[in-house]
């Protein structure tokens, strides 16, 4: 087995991810659990760290950790700070926060902040790290799509991130169809594609007039013109066509859109760009890991 | 006593209301309680009817009774078709249900359809008796506002209901307050004008936007630029005004703005009303019963 260069923890609300990697940046083992920091009991995170990656301690032995996500902020394990934009791995870099534990020194990525041009602010935690290993070494500009329960809009420009916006996406889709009128007519989970579109094409010219189109996904259930099981796919491509639309009019940036995350909600998103006629390629590999190393070379942490 | 000429029934989903009314339109008596349609025990109305208005009988011994609201849904007692627009009192009048009961032969109020640009159905159910009792006698041209969980916006022409649209800011303001993360940092329940005012500017142009600036209730919060006692109005002007926002680019009427209902909910969207200078006026009386007595009318119930 190749020497592992780095332990790398991205450790989210709800999920655990860590990569063991070597010091080409390839991947050699990986693990995944549902240990997201708010079902770790007691907050003890240096136990669940400590089971998830055991086997792994012979092979990383001396190798430094590093861990980005939610586990920075106040709910987590160590608070790290929000860096102003721009910002890059050399930033990133600079801003690791240390803590000693029985595993050794692990360093907490820092999340960023910004302002939009009303003065407010916007975050991100995790996604920076993610993003650092994507695109920061290549120097191409870019626009970043991160889907998710917030989904984040990154620009990257000349090698750091330059801003980003959240949109509420995933979490308003989520709690409509929880807990609205909306999800009552509602049956099955299956994706449907031609309800999916339906409800991009519902979207209004430039992320407009979503309060009244919401009700669409009522009334169309209503007059028999959606059935149950297309209700859902019907209203989750309205939000996504709404929020597409948002960014593209709110952005202007001619920069080309890269779709990252290998989830099916990324999949959903690449269908509608391309059906709304915008060019955006699938990111490869597994961004945070390759965030983690590109911040330890960064960093000095590994040769 | 004067007598009394009819008695009008506002059965909506979560509460009970109904008038004693007499040939000359006024109220004699008047009773609510919190029993709507989805909290009647075995679907049994007409018990919960006779409860309510028993004491009336002796008055209202032969007078009609009109019932409009989510009583006229699937969900209710006696299911009425939707009539299409333009529809007046007239109209209403002619698609009354009848269904004889204990308590003698009760008459059910059409609800109303239309359809959008793009062919997408809309519905109302209870607000075109409110609409009747309030405009449609006196031919003036306007554009009702009826607040709720589901706000409805009513274009009246020519003495006749032209069209409308339904606006989920209620029910959406609802679900993200009680299971979203935005609710997380929320305290009390209290108005706060000056948050209420901020988040009517925070709503984007033409109601653009509200997939991003939604996060704004989260993130001013982080950065303690609002309060938690804050944060709940702030989040209720921002889905307000981009409702404002969006009804008025979309329907570019000139047509005065009667905001209708004596709710808090109804004086915020004065406020809000207000602080975008657009002039709009509290419509007076209770327009529930005004429209019993005009379909009444209309339909030769009363003399």
């Amino acid at each position: 087995m190749p020497a592992a260069a780095l332990i790398g923890v991205d450790w989210g609300t709800t999920s655990f991810r860590a990569y063991l990697i070597d010091a080409h940046g390839r991947i050699l083992d990986r693990r995944s659990a549902p240990a997201g920091i708010l079902q770790v009991p007691d907050r003890d995170f240096a136990r669940v760290l400590e089971q998830q990656v055991r086997a792994w301690h012979a092979a990383a032995r001396g190798a430094p950790i590093i861990a980005s996500g939610m586990i920075t902020s106040r709910q987590g394990w160590q608070e790290t700070p929000y860096l102003a934009c721009p910002a890059g791995a050399g930033d990133l870099a600079a801003g690791l926060e240390r803590r000693e534990t029985g595993l050794g020194r692990i360093h907490f990525v820092p999340g960023l902040r910004t302002e939009d041009a009303d003065g407010v602010p916007d975050v991100i935690r995790g996604e920076e790290t993610q993003i650092a290993g994507l695109a920061l070494d290549h120097g191409r500009d870019l626009r970043a799509v991160l889907p998710g329960t917030h989904s984040k809009w990154i620009e990257v420009r000349g090698g750091r991130i330059a801003g980003f916006q959240t949109y509420m996406t995933g979490e308003v889709y989520g709690v409509l169809r929880e807990h609205s009128i909306l999800g009552r007519l509602m049956t099955g989970d299956d994706h449907d594609p031609v309800a999916f579109t339906r409800g991009l094409d519902a979207a209004g010219p430039g992320g407009r007039g979503l309060l009244r189109r919401l009700f669409s996904a009522r009334t169309l259930g209503l007059f028999d013109r959606l059935q149950g099981g297309a209700i859902g796919p019907y209203l989750s491509g309205l939000l996504i066509g709404t929020e597409i639309a948002e960014a593209l009019a709110e952005g202007r940036s001619a920069d080309p859109l890269l779709v990252v995350g290998e989830s099916t909600l990324a999949g959903r998103y690449l269908d509608a760009f391309r059906h709304v006629g915008v060019p955006a390629e699938a990111a490869p590999g597994d961004p945070a890991a390759a965030g983690h190393l590109a911040i330890g070379r960064a960093a000095g942490l590994i040769p």
